[in-house]
């Protein structure tokens, strides 16, 4: 079924074959889909018409309720039993549900389809679970760029990485063969907060000719305001004030809100 | 839709609510829906009886397409290309793709799934994608063990994880809130050689009173034989001898297949 294969295209041909009916009742069919689902917003049904032509499905929502989706989950992460001592906010249950990582990893997905990269790269440990799910509702690989290579991923390009709160040197290294010239890759992290990782990620990609079309992460951290990478799209803005945590979903969520005349 | 959530019970009464029809030509749905999933292969719809009944979904498929996904798998792995100096092997970009990852999770939920656990516990870093996807298709939540802790991890209880073929004392810690007391717990990771790890991890929930129901991995490495712990069940053993690398596919893989008369 093609809900279980998010981005690859189903020829007409294909399906007819599989559930054995003409290819004229397959568009009445499909027609109906793309309604039903679109109607209880469950996904979208896209055709792509001419000789490579077929239909596809990407599970995403639609934009209002992507938007309330991130101000309910704002709301419980900001609940005060998750303030720790230090003003950090504990995310580590939340942002490891199998359910909720899906539904963020869609949102990302549908932000990033229409430029449709090669390719996702995250950084371990804690980007991995929403790299995973982005990268499984656009249909695309996943490479896991780590701090200590293991033997098993064979030769490695490895690339120094300066934080600027921590003295000791620090590497990145993504397999020489995760990667090939030319291609465009879309990178996905949990947060941002000085930028720093995603700076020295950036440069590694370039080491292998391919190119960075885009950079998501579910949290931005408020402070710096000026981080090390400009272009990031995230989902949800963490301020860290003297008077506790606050969490906003990113304004490009609630202006779609607010377009479709919601607010 | 009910494919999307995996594992959860929806009752008829919901069903009837959402879909706008009466729960009696719902059953006639629900048999035909399971008739069809089971014909193509596509998963399995449970009916629960009882007060507290209802149907669920699972993204199981049957043993023998299981069985032959493995063996595939066994070959893509065993190409030449992907042996590496000192007769290790290339998997990194095979195992963290989402689709492949996605199916092999849901094996790896059907084998366990009748154990009903209440959380599924991995390891750091190479763990976390597979643990996800068996997670995701039992509908249960997620937690990382990791190395070394985070600040917004909070407190956290940790083990010294002692490995005889690394001098240097290491560590695991999983935050005091991931676990409580009483629950049953699934240990998913991608691999098992000596079994230390998962021997600290098996010691690291038992201080949280929560107890081990099951231990599952994708690769077994045949050497050592005996292992620090006994029962794992895993997809595929590797052969690591002078003559090179071998894969095959489990033992109970392939007796599921011989007992279905495909063999």
């Amino acid at each position: 079924m093609f809900c279980s294969d998010p981005g690859r295209v189903f020829t007409l041909r294909e399906l007819s074959g599989q559930f054995g009916c003409a290819k004229s009742t397959l568009s009445e069919d499909i027609a109906l889909l793309r309604a039903t689902f679109s109607e209880r917003g469950l996904g979208i049904v896209e055709s792509i018409n001419g000789a490579a032509g077929g239909v596809r499905f990407y599970p995403f929502y639609d934009d209002a309720s992507d938007a309330l989706f991130i101000e309910e989950l704002c709301k419980t992460l900001s609940h005060s039993s998750r303030i720790l001592p230090g003003n950090l906010l504990f995310t580590a249950d939340v942002l490891y549900e199998p359910k909720l990582l899906n539904r963020l990893g869609a949102i990302i997905a549908k932000y990033f389809c229409e430029l449709n990269p090669d390719i996702l790269v995250t950084l371990e440990v804690s980007g991995a679970p929403i790299a995973l799910m982005t990268a499984k509702a656009l249909g695309k690989p996943l490479a896991i760029a780590r701090r200590i290579s293991r033997p098993a991923e064979g030769p490695t390009v490895t690339i120094n990485l300066h934080k600027s709160d921590c003295p000791r040197q620090r590497q990145l290294s993504l397999p020489t063969r995760s990667l090939n010239k030319g291609q465009r890759v879309l990178i996905i992290d949990d947060c941002i907060e000085t930028g720093e990782a995603a700076e020295a990620l950036f440069a590694l990609i370039g080491e292998f000719g391919a190119e960075v079309c885009g950079f998501g992460t579910i949290l931005a951290i408020s402070e710096p305001k000026v981080k090390a990478v400009k272009d990031y799209v995230h989902l949800i803005t963490l301020n860290r004030s003297e008077a506790g945590i606050k969490l906003l979903p990113a304004e490009w969520l609630v202006d779609n809100l607010s377009q479709e005349g919601y607010a």
